[in-house]
């Protein structure tokens, strides 16, 4: 764990606990300003994830769990059963803050559910139940972040350079990240690389975050707009091509940010290995395909404005999917924290995980 | 000629001269608002060209020939040799507002040229010889965009998908454009087909000006970001792809707009036809591959910023690659004025024009 603590001291955190507070890192200041804030009360962590303050869904999904005990530390003065109901209550109120957010839900039931179990006979006792809980959490999400990071150093060798879509870094988990973490681990271990991160239009995570959290770390980061990448690999400047991913199907088709699926098919035009890097837990045994993947279409504005600045014709017909699905024959390995799951997906997939 | 004529009447010209007088659309002010602005003086027109109100080497050559016919006009009573005298003069100052624009000064050489060849006693019958050869350019100009439009027309079928990238289009030719002078004829001939137009970052031609012109035409068009391109073709809306470009070697290799190469290599993957709409001046045939064609790397902060808002981390390194060269292999075919033309190129470009 040497290892990790070294990371983590250059690393900026998305969400820390210190001293019985929770900080969040309000990532849309980002990268303009680093701003830290302590979380005072249950409506101010609920703004935090209403307004993407904190973002990537098992970042959220640790905000929330901590949330809660922001929301209950002044009550342990409580009856039990009165701290119990408003726990129910806050629990609710906190999970109404982003609705589509699968982990924010995730975990504050499983907070109330560990709290509702617990033998205890004080308010103060069941709180500390919620922090152990939460810190638990916390710490899965780091070791999912680590095993991936283990299992994909290997793979980054002494002046690579390396293609990254979107933010799948350290800012969307506890630690590390998913598609970075790999790049974290051997920069770590001294071994030199380039990383060319795609800006990702619409949202611009690329620009705003990757580029961003790389640099910070001391990693050799260049920002490309997303139709540069075809030009770079053209010119031999990757060899390797690392994402993440929002839900993986059983077959191992691969639901990622749009633009994933365009970045696949010219990493395999030009030769390039496409890896994703994928906890266990975003591989969802119960869709067959990529094609029971609905996809999010989002609205308009992301694509026809800029900031507040309009940037098309007023009226024009806009798509704006969020996400596409690559096809698993493009993909020449899911990074996960157990192993590098390689083709024949379903059969790898299910032995490993079924 | 009736066509061009119905065509003309709906669309936005770039370059217009009425009664002697010559009108530029002010781009810089596209989509948002439409601004035609009569060009008074020499000083006008530079400073037009200079802040990219007119663009597209087509539409610069044009602007500039009537540039100095905007700039002599005031003296037809000027002895002869005083004309000649002033006119090398205001042609060299045009010439200056963009020095990299191989068109303007091809234009202006050739207006001196004329004029200084011409039979004629008096500044005002001088006048009148530049004024012709201004219109003369314009036509020609003309003449090839129809051409292109002509030849490909017949490939848009009813019902087609068709994907651009960047502004091949109207504004920034006299008329029709190149890559969008197909779509123009065919609908104009009651095809029905929807356009695709990929914003093009890093200046995003394609949200402010693609989009704009066929939406004004009254063609079905729809803006994606350029990372959408691969996620709208696998779902089999895109029928055909149509680009411009900047120049093609004698090989048939394709130098345009950066990202250009990545739409091909989609279109590839797909299986969709990828053709380039390019007017025979285009052909550069003392460039035998695109290996040849260098490309210009423009300034950080098109990319690092939108307008005046700063998007992404200071000191963040970027690439930024104006252009990329689409190899010969991944090209359907060239749209030209005389035929389409289609591999083996070196041999077809060499016959046709050679």
């Amino acid at each position: 764990m040497l290892e990790t603590k070294l990371i983590a001291d250059t690393l900026p955190m998305a969400v820390t606990w210190e001293d019985g507070d929770l900080f969040l890192l309000d990532q849309t200041q980002l990268p303009l300003a680093t701003v830290i804030e302590k979380q005072e009360t249950a409506e101010q962590v609920w703004e935090s994830i209403r307004l993407l303050k904190v973002r990537g869904a098992p970042a959220i999904g640790v905000a929330g769990a901590y949330g809660l005990c922001v929301a209950m530390k002044g009550d342990t003065d409580l009856p039990l059963s009165d701290f119990i109901e408003k726990m129910d209550k806050q629990a609710a109120y906190l999970d109404s803050s982003r609705p589509t957010a699968v982990n924010l839900g995730w975990g504050l039931r499983r907070m109330v559910r560990t709290a509702k179990a617990a033998q205890v006979s004080t308010a103060a006792e069941l709180y500390n139940v919620l922090v152990a809980e939460a810190i638990a959490i916390h710490e899965e999400d780091k070791r999912l972040c680590i095993g991936m990071g283990e299992n994909g150093a290997p793979l980054i060798k002494e002046g690579m350079g390396i293609l990254t879509h979107c933010n799948a870094g350290s800012l969307a988990t506890s630690i590390l990240g998913t598609a970075t973490a790999p790049m974290y681990m051997a920069h770590n271990q001294g071994v030199k690389f380039r990383v060319y991160a795609d800006e990702t239009r619409p949202l611009l995570q690329g620009a705003r975050l990757t580029s961003w959290e790389l640099q910070q770390a001391g990693i050799d980061v260049t920002l490309i707009t997303d139709n540069m990448a075809a030009h770079i690999m053209s010119q031999g400047l990757i060899d390797m091509v690392i994402t993440g991913t929002d839900r993986v199907a059983a077959n191992g088709d691969v639901a990622n940010k749009i633009g994933t699926m365009g970045v696949a098919i010219l990493a395999k035009h030009f030769g390039i290995p496409f890896y994703v890097a994928c906890p266990s837990s975003t591989i969802d045994h119960d869709t067959p395909s990529g094609e029971g993947i609905p996809i999010e279409e989002r609205e308009d504005y992301e694509v026809t404005e800029f900031g507040a600045r309009r940037t098309a014709p007023e009226g024009i017909k806009v798509r704006n999917p969020a996400f596409d699905v690559t096809p698993n024959e493009l993909v020449t390995g899911l990074i996960t924290e157990k192993q590098i799951i390689t083709a024949p997906y379903t059969e790898n997939i299910k032995a490993l995980f079924g």
